[in-house]
């Protein structure tokens, strides 16, 4: 694009999966101006091998071949933190630029790459690893890079949504509506990345760090898994206007480099919110700026066509010689990571019914200084196992976790007390 | 940001509304690296000045004194094509770069602006001109850079999204819902820019350029008013599932720089549709493209502090030397520009009710070739203005045209017919 760039970017693709493959097509079918696929590494390469990448690519199964080459420009989208890691490490290191799509990298590991970029002044890329063809890393470097973002939020992981979203339609239980997604794609043979939400907190680590410059690992993001969540609770969010949603959330408490509030957790969003508005396997980020107020970001989340945009568009960026400016390299540590947030909550109970149940979980809420907003129990035959939902208000959740711990001892539990925070607001 | 720019951009800002006190804001409050406001021109400046900025800050009504000032950025938030458009032009002229607001100035000259900048190697950008707050020119330029845009539609006018979210929710007439948005100043006294389309289509055709490289004027695309749509339409409209946007649409018909569909006006909207959720003043951006599908952008679409961050944000990025890459140099001009498209299409009559009249209606469309699909009417006691639907099947438009032509000329109308295109998809 730019006439001063005349210099050909070499570019060696590492893994030729779903994303790999989709990489090749759009570099073989509309590569950006001087860009030039170079390479394929995969093992066992013979069996990936196309021949509508032309004869000129090299492909290979053996990485000290590509590394010997005069490539310019690793695109990693192998996944996973090894070899991957040590890979992009020594390509970096060489000064040599890299395009990752790899979450679980960047989200341990952003920070430090980043700087080893910055020391041997080559690139860094990465963003097909947050919110697949989302441009969300470009917003926020460009477009919205004169506001300051103070929360973000969102849908990170479409298989979760998918989860739930069926079984707020079907009316599925949590078993159902997960052997679904894996029958169609939407979930893999085992789901505890997606259910027990390791995967969106990391993609959550490194929105903290390019919206909020809050450098957190993913490790340290409380998170809660979506297995709690039953079908009942469905009926009764739509009592209340909602529906539940595997909600991402950041912001700083008070000051950037104080403590960070932050979580991956089943919630209640009302069904109006653009967050409950995602449908089937889609992304959404919510940011919230100081200056701009919110914006709101939607598309697919992953798969190969999406995801090989943001890479592509990535590899232009590096070709066209731009400075880099990640903005990680300047992030906070925050003093703390809590998940708390001060909300009010959706507390379910099923129990075996006598009287005195609902005077005894409002004598402990008293006790705690706790305001119960309303009962609500939809119409069940089922006396030895009765659903019935409590909301109470806004609360400092040590205070509720005394209470619950308390209500959930007593003798008229059936299955342990559930309780999901109720978000509210346009973009929640 | 960058360590290899230690030279301070020196910025003047031409206008002091709503805009430039919000930019001047985040520039004092804020400043992007290496950023210093340096001039503020606005006429009878005396009448505008604010002790916030700073003693440094030169207040003037005498643009001679800024061009003769070692201003490096001028920042355009004044509106109109001129003064702003000669002002512009000397400052690129000139080799100063400039950051601008203004959509009907580059609606109207963007591609010579954009190459007059190329030329003195100096940059041109203009976020804030189309969607305000919401980063659609960055998006475009960099992280969906790696794809190839088929279609954009969009809410594009705030006021437009205002009046008619207004009369689908409150049942409201156009003459009602226009003198409350004026009384609540979300419309201006002389309504017609944004009423007619006039306003759409200039960050129509902006989009037209960012996204589909098609260079368009203006003028050339279609637009129909909402004038015409009344409270009986949402009635109808919401017996199909529907609400009715004014929607800003382009898409190539076949190949770059063949026919491009392009038009702003009134239509049918599926009401789960990205477009139908925009509510009351919004902004929503929806992009198809070719290998990363629908990608959708929502946020506020005006406003001070919407607007600025985005002229901010274009500002930082101008101090940071980046390499220019304005996609509309290599636009090309469409050999035509219409508004058809074939879809589906909504017909409302009101009619001095009598035996036979559907019969003729179906007469004709009949003989023209077109399917009727439904005809609606809901529960009216006047029978000497009794609304009524015909829906259609998709047909190509001049077909269309010639059928209403002719139902048009029969007898028994109390007001002239009312056709609406009804828009599928998740995005439309």
């Amino acid at each position: 694009m730019s006439p001063t760039s005349p210099v050909v970017c070499r570019v060696a693709l590492l893994g030729f999966g779903t994303v790999g493959r989709s990489v090749a097509r759009i570099l073989t079918e509309q590569p950006p101006p001087a860009v030039r696929l170079t390479h394929v590494f995969n093992r066992n390469v013979g069996a990936k091998r196309v021949d509508t990448l032309g004869p000129d690519v090299v492909w290979t199964d053996d990485i000290e071949q590509v590394f010997a080459a005069p490539v310019d420009l690793f695109v990693e989208v192998i996944g996973g933190l090894e070899p991957a890691g040590t890979w992009v490490t020594r390509a970096l290191g060489g000064g040599r630029s890299v395009v990752t799509a790899n979450k679980q990298l960047i989200a341990q590991r952003g920070p430090e790459l980043v700087a080893l970029a910055r020391q041997h002044r080559c690139h860094l890329r990465y963003e097909a690893s947050v919110a697949g063809g989302i441009p969300i890393i470009a917003a926020l470097r460009d477009g919205l890079a004169g506001d300051r973002m103070t929360r973000v939020r969102g849908i990170l992981n479409g298989t979760c949504n998918y989860i739930l979203s069926s079984m707020d339609e079907k009316g599925a239980s949590f078993p159902d509506a997960l052997a679904e997604a894996q029958s169609l794609g939407f979930a893999e043979a085992d789901p505890t990345d997606d259910v027990e939400g390791f995967d969106a907190r990391a993609k959550l680590a490194i929105l903290c760090a390019s919206a909020l410059r809050a450098d957190v690992r993913p490790a340290e993001i409380p998170t809660r898994p979506i297995t709690s969540v039953g079908a009942v609770d469905f009926a009764h969010a739509r009592q209340l206007g909602c529906t539940i949603r595997q909600v991402s959330h950041a912001e700083w408490a008070d000051v950037p480099g104080g403590t960070l509030h932050a979580a991956v957790r089943p919630a209640l969003v009302p069904r109006e919110s653009s967050i409950a508005r995602a449908s089937g396997s889609q992304n959404v980020v919510v940011l919230k700026g100081h200056y701009g107020g919110e914006t709101v970001f939607s598309g697919s989340g992953a798969g190969g066509g999406p995801t090989s945009v943001a890479v592509v568009s990535d590899i232009a960026a590096i070709a066209r010689q731009e400075p880099e400016r990640n903005g990680n390299a300047c992030a906070r540590r925050p003093s703390s990571v809590d998940g708390d947030s001060v909300t009010p909550h959706y507390l379910r109970f099923i129990v075996r019914d006598r009287p005195g149940i609902i005077a005894a979980i409002a004598g402990v809420t008293e006790r705690h200084g706790i305001n119960i907003d309303a009962v609500l129990q939809l119409p069940y035959s089922t006396k030895d196992a009765l659903p019935f939902v409590v909301t109470i208000e806004a609360c400092p959740p040590s205070r509720l976790a005394q209470a619950l711990a308390e209500i959930a001892a007593m003798d008229f539990h059936v299955e342990p007390p559930v309780d999901l925070p109720m978000l509210s607001g346009r973009g929640r």
